[in-house]
């Protein structure tokens, strides 16, 4: 049978598996998978090197489904393809055309959008929230370079999803970096869900548009197998990378899903034959009913091997200081946390070849530079372009490397939806947000990250399925504190939000303290009451609990530097000075003292109480740091006034 | 003098405010801002139609710096033209050249980066970080088509700023709705922050794509005064909006500041005779020196008028439900709250010409299609371009309009930190987020919002500086109380964040029940423990409540719908109902459970237990409500069981 007739033929096939498991799910969106069909069918059937009994092998081509919504037609063809699914290796098992119905199950592993965690393996990163593919499939792409593993990684794009500002980051990524590994395909149905598309959106503007970003680009119709292979197999190996602007029908072969009043909706179970039959009528027309064999497959991947996951042995503190050429800063006693974090990244590089570094622009802030220097090759300059760097990182994540993210901690921000969406991807990534809090002073609250504390702790307090919290957090208060939460986070299987800061401080800690997770370390021990506060603000309270100290009045003062925190040694702490804590911090309320309350409010707290002294005023410049606390109302003077007082009761 | 020398003049004068300026801060950016000194001076000393002494003007032309650490140029010229500064009308002075030295003290307007809330007028948003302003540009354009004023709207983007995906939203916005009276500015210095701008930024590669964004184009040098004033004033009216890449040089005209290592550096006090010297040489060198007069001045603004702000009367909760045509479903008993939020927003948009709705592809979901359909000229279909959405109604809202933003609540976690720069703007803007939770069930985690509350509610604990909250959430659980929090957005001055589910309910209110910021209602009186939620999760708790009661144990149900929450009626609940709080909700820890814990682990709490039950677990697809509840633990079931056990102590 000629291969267009093999592919049609296919692709009704899988177009009607498409329309069948929605109308089994009662929700979904079938024309949009009958939009991508032939691409997938292309694509998976034909045109991709890889095993469906290993969708783990590392020499897989991979595919990113960005339009998310798009799935079932994916689902369609691994099932026919009879690719394995399941959370682990172990136990997984052939999907199989009858599973299609599970989709959206609670127990599924076909989640309504792309899932890796939850059993599908074929791809790598949860996608659904739109725009985030071609910047998981640009981290795929540095991976397999890393890696010199020969492999295509295909992402497969709406038209109106390219409206996201995410996917030009991602376009200038790639056209940078030369991956020409990757090939862009850009579905162009022209239906969006409220309305058609823009004319902004337009094939015509897409193409336009991704050569104005230095991409080759091919225009062909959609529907057309022979215009889809030719595109994506032509011209090896390229110049530059490959975007495919593919003209396409929303509801393709069913004409009455082709409206666009259809998106996102099954068909109803007494009109499932009628579309069935339109597909079939479809077919006929194409010539794609006979009898034929499929011959089709997809090749299978070059051999290739990945490094398995272990554990860094610890490095030593000194030693990385030193390498890194900031001993003199230690020995003066004046460190910024970015900056140790700086050099125990780069240390974790030396251990380590998974380690792989990432920055926006401000290395020489996030003192990430100090890895770039010495690992020049595991290094990846992002640019200004937040988001595509976290969903980048996540593409190398599930390619086995483990990614260090450094920006301030307020730039991250920008990508919090990328974040959520690499908690769901399980993604093994490392956020490290420098110059946070007030403290940075001078810059004012566009450069501060003030709602981060209660952002990320509420993750913290989510398992994710595994055992483990969706993410963890370390917020660390000295340079030996950020050395060792840094080693703590390369270790730690799953996403870690690092806090920095950007004064010097002196150091708290001896180089061989242990840290761990959820942790927390009683730096001087009182009677009159307890004071926990993580990250700059413990050298403030230290202050303030040195002044009470002088006028006889001693305090306990706790490092809580970890989310989700272990509570119950710090309540305990408080039992023993009078049942209170103040809890002092440098961002808005919802962090430390939130979880202390919420630890203390329960049953288990034993009636502690709980008073917050948190940035309480969206902040503005001030020229130094004691200025701005001065003006927030958290000088050491502040704390020490506030501590009277809890006492005096 | 010939203008260019008039230019180059005031240029060098200004160039030098900016070096004196950053030197006495102590930190900024003397280089940025000397890159940008030419296209500022020729704007602001010439171009731009504005009134100095009347900053509040409507018939303003606008300049938005987005690249706003380059800001101490604009300071600058503005204390050159004597113009307005301070947080209100009454009580503004003219800026002086001496108030230049206060650069980013606590108490000066001059913020370290542009920040209008502290004091400064000029500017309409906040801004510094990156690549928000051309949003705002568009936001400030589509109000002034909308007043009907001739306005032009400058917006100046930094070459490396302009990696940012949200930029290219914001071309394709201002392109698609024809707003010529933006023009884009690029300052192409080359040079980043760590690093040299990289060559998808060159001002080739940024013309290109301006070209394929469909925006008119000219390349110029931006430090030749002639061919800036041609570029920005030739061809007028335009029949497509004006990007100008404007090839600079960072520390313009003061060669050692010229080398990228000077980033964010100011000049050392020592240094500051030699750095001044340099302007003055370069000053000589382009026969700007003479003693000719400035002759240059702004342009008058036309009159305009703009309508004031008003409070709008309250409106009836079932003409609204008639208007919008869902009145079937009130008297059926089941309506989801993003729907009523449709209809209260239509009828919201009958009664004041200031509200006006921006979507992004989803109004069909959100619900303001209701309002797009009333009130066509007033409906901004955004696309799928959320972080401009955000920007963009921040813009709109500081030229006096009320923008509602609507969209999943997961998709607007794409933009916290646009939320956090309108935050920082004082933006009145509202931001109405539907699908939240887990009651969204078959769409699966890339669609729920679940970090939502614990991001929000933090900021609804911190002031604006004007007595108000950065935020305030609003989470409605019917019909009746999402059209009532609709209203109160409204007539709120600030940012406010409703939370809509996708659900149809039943309701639980009569039609003129009364509502407010930080409210709660009681909905059942019991005497055995007092359960509290908001949003959907009140109707499953609803449902435990009745199982219990039917059973013989009689439970307080609270609905907490708004934070800051005024806690205290809710712990008296709790005191009288044996001193346990059983809350519950369908979003990760850190929210309603976190708020009554801290005031509850307050001295004033009286030793209040909070009980919290939240979704603890990244959830995945099920096919209805009910499985993803039973799967979270959140049935009704697992709430009486809990209840039960609490009781029980």
């Amino acid at each position: 049978m000629p291969y267009s007739e093999q592919i049609h033929q296919k692709a009704v096939e899988l177009g009607k598996d498409v329309i069948r498991m929605t109308t089994a799910a009662g929700s979904g969106h079938p024309s949009s998978g009958l939009s991508i069909i032939h691409l997938v069918t292309v694509l998976m059937h034909d045109v991709m090197r890889f095993a469906p009994d290993d969708p783990w092998h590392p020499g897989n081509d991979r595919l990113v489904l960005s339009e998310g919504h798009a799935v079932p037609a994916v689902y369609a063809a691994y099932a026919d393809l009879g690719g394995l699914v399941g959370k682990r290796r172990d136990g997984a098992k052939p999907l199989t055309k009858a599973d299609l119905a599970t989709l959206r199950e609670a127990d599924s592993v076909l989640d309504g959008h792309p899932n890796p965690a939850e059993g599908f393996p074929f791809f790598d990163a949860a996608t659904g929230s739109l725009g985030q593919g071609l910047s998981v499939a640009a981290g795929l792409a540095l991976a397999a370079k890393l890696d010199r593993i020969d492999k295509q990684i295909y992402c497969l794009i709406g038209d109106g999803e390219s409206r996201e500002g995410q996917i030009w980051e991602a376009m200038d990524m790639i056209a940078e970096r030369k991956l020409t590994n990757v090939v862009a395909i850009f579905n162009c149905n022209g239906q969006g869900q409220a309305d058609y598309v823009s004319a902004q959106q337009s094939a015509d503007s897409l193409a336009a548009k991704c050569k104005a970003f230095g991409w080759q680009v091919a225009v062909i119709d959609g529907h057309d197998p022979q215009a889809i292979k030719s595109a994506v197999t032509t011209g090896l190996p390229r110049s530059a990378p490959l975007a495919i602007v593919a003209r396409t029908q929303k509801g393709w072969g069913c004409p009455s899903l082709a409206d666009k009043s259809n998106h996102g909706k099954p068909v109803a179970a007494n009109k499932l034959d009628a579309a069935l039959a339109e597909l079939d009528a479809t077919a006929a027309k194409l010539a794609a009913a006979s009898a034929g064999r499929f011959e089709c497959a997809p090749g299978k991947p070059p051999s290739s091997t990945r490094v398995e996951a272990r554990t860094i042995a610890p490095i030593k503190f000194e030693a990385a200081m030193e390498a890194a050429g900031v001993m003199d800063a230690v020995r003066k006693n004046a460190i910024a946390t970015r900056r140790a974090y700086g050099a125990a990244l780069a240390a974790l590089g030396d251990a380590d070849q998974r380690i792989v570094s990432l920055d926006g622009d401000v290395s020489n802030s996030t003192f990430a530079d100090i890895f770039a220097k010495r690992h020049a090759d595991r290094f990846v300059e992002c640019k200004i372009a937040e988001q595509n760097m976290v969903s980048a990182a996540a593409g190398m994540a599930a390619a086995g490397y483990i990614p260090f993210v450094s920006s301030f901690a307020k730039f991250l921000s920008r990508a919090y939806d990328q974040i959520e969406m690499a908690q769901i991807s399980r993604a093994n990534i490392k956020l490290a947000g420098s110059h946070a809090g007030i403290s940075l002073a001078a810059d004012g609250p566009s450069q501060m990250s003030l709602h981060d504390v209660a952002y990320f702790r509420c993750a913290t307090q989510t398992d994710n399925g595994q055992g483990r919290p969706a993410c963890v957090v370390f917020h660390p208060s000295d340079a030996v504190s950020a050395f060792h939460c840094t080693w703590l986070m390369a270790n730690h299987v799953g996403m870690c939000y690092l806090r920095t800061h950007r004064p010097d401080v002196p150091l708290l800690y001896a180089p061989e303290t242990h840290f761990e997770l959820g942790g927390s370390h009683v730096l001087i021990e009182g009677n009159a009451l307890t004071i926990v506060s993580s990250g700059y603000m413990v050298h403030v309270c230290k202050q303030a609990v040195e002044t009470l100290a002088a006028a006889g009045t001693k305090c306990t003062l706790i490092d809580a530097y970890s989310f989700p925190l272990n509570a119950s040694p710090v309540l305990a702490a408080a039992r023993k000075t009078g049942g209170h804590i103040l809890c002092v911090e440098d961002n808005y309320l919802g962090g430390l003292a939130g979880a202390l309350a919420e630890a203390a409010a329960n049953s288990d707290g034993d009636g502690v109480r709980v008073h917050a002294m948190t940035v309480t005023r969206i902040p503005k410049s001030a020229k130094s740091t004691e200025d701005i606390l001065a003006k927030a109302g958290l000088s050491a003077r502040d704390i020490s006034d506030r501590a009277r007082s809890i006492i005096a009761g």
